[in-house]
């Protein structure tokens, strides 16, 4: 029996996101469990599916994208994690930070990068979960 | 004798951007020639010779954050060109600019697939060269 | 004898958003009061006194706007507000908030949905006033 | 048998954009079917066709977040004449358009009408067909 | 007597604008002459009206933001005239439109330095009007 | 001995940001020491240290531009304490904020301005230090 997408794109969010992605979902079942569902079908069971593209690429995109566009800091440090999750190293996500300064400017990558030492101090307290 | 950064920026941007790149430089030529050295020295001078992280994760990353930005139409030009330049694929290049759909929106990743649409039909006509 | 445009705005901001309007106001006259009296006179006063678009569908269009930027949360939250005070329902504001996926992707839509929550969870602390 | 959200996306997008959507379609063919595809199913077969909210309050935030956002003019037409087919007035479309003064500056509003006037000038020439 | 709004702004637009102002307030008269008078009584009326700040700093700081937006290049070319106008020197303005590279990234400064270049390039010409 | 950009810049980033700059440049240390050194070298030991336009000047552009992008609240900051630190008055600033209402929207103004109320009401509490 095939798999719905809804299925598929569990999975796949819990393959890249893991805990940071379940919690997103989680927060959204009191306010619109549609959205939840949505955000579970299409970005992941739709695009982070497809095959043409291998994972590290596709959450450098990602990292690239939103540090530029600078309006999702909470989204950007769920896809730090990821890029971390799918083998991405640390040095990697902060010359892709970096490099957004030449395409968005000095302030975004220097809040790209803020962001990043968040994501990273709360990875090394293993007691304290990020709710964001 | 060591290089400047004007000048290995010059052989990085001649690598990645061919004469597209030339280009633009050769336009600001007249109206501001300062611009046209800082955009040498410092993107690539600077940035792209950076180790860290290969030239085809850093196309993808521009490609990613120009889709998504959406106000800059011929770098995205140059740079889905300088992209081909360095390894990534139509394909690749392709699921960049869809996967923006997410992150930006359908607007910006169909802006970014009608460029590239461009792009591919300008680089099929031999004799002609895209001026913009 | 004819109100000014300051009056008819000031009865329109108070209509339209309430308390926390006045809260914005307020917070703004030790800085710079002209730009109270400005926020007043021309989106009160000029623009939501329109005839040719009823209040709900102007609220419906400022939410749009304010959740695809996704640089404004607090006049979001105002705006998230308002729509509620001039009739639109939950319901009709998730939409809303929802279908911005499609044209500004999920970050934008995500934190508008977060943000709509922050404004239904202050409204039910009848005791708790939101000053932001 | 049920519908696809292909097949239901499909009749929304017919029903909506009519031939402005369609040419959108046609001219991804070549470039990349899939995100044809992708744009038929999620935001008309998922987005569009939701309850809560009506066609025309829907069309009312898609022209304002286009307007606010600047960026995207080409979908910013689609949804005026999308707008208009639904059964929004002129006038009323000028009103969101003209309110994103206040949300977006007046260079958005600006932009936003003349984009609108093209429509309406495209519209009353009946043998010629806006092809963009 | 004293003048109203809407006639202070005018001469003030005039003043800064010249014939490019009352171009854009001319093509808006049949699509939305509200909208044509409120820009006139907004910003040139309330605002470049106002003391506290020279007019070459307010064409600095507008030169500066439309640049760093990138939505907006007929309004930016638009303040590069007001700008000369106003007694900005071309030099000064090159400075602006390059110095944005780092606020708002190399692509904002490449095409706000060519519409700067565009500018330059109608003005040397006395024949010619641009109508944008 | 010709001094180093990093030296030019270093000079010069403490001329105009004082404690504030030297702050940022400190939190990047321990994440990536290199865009703290790219931060010095090329907005200040480059750009800013150019002729051709004067401090004033070119901080009124940076606080219109960063108030207009309204992504970068932490920049803005730094950099309203810098266009104070080089001459500007706060009613200049203040003109320059609201002004972009008319460029950004209200919204993007409104939250310029808090920004600089923040600012101001830090250098009024001589004990207290910002370390944003």
């Amino acid at each position: 029996m095939e798999k719905t997408r809804l299925e598929t794109g569990f999975e796949k969010l819990s393959e890249i996101d893991g805990e940071a992605g379940h919690a997103v979902i989680e927060s959204l079942q009191d306010i619109c469990p549609d959205l939840a569902r949505l955000t579970i079908e299409f970005p992941f069971g739709d695009i982070y599916t497809r095959k043409g593209l291998d994972l590290k690429s596709r959450e450098i995109a990602t990292v690239a994208a939103l540090t530029a566009l600078g309006t999702c800091t909470p989204q950007l440090k769920v896809h730090l994690n990821a890029a971390l999750n799918v083998g991405c190293t640390e040095d990697q996500l902060k010359e892709v930070i970096l490099q957004m300064a030449v395409y968005a400017g000095f302030p975004a990558a220097l809040n790209g990068m803020f962001a990043f030492k968040d994501v990273l101090e709360t990875k090394s307290k293993p007691q304290h979960e990020d709710a964001s």
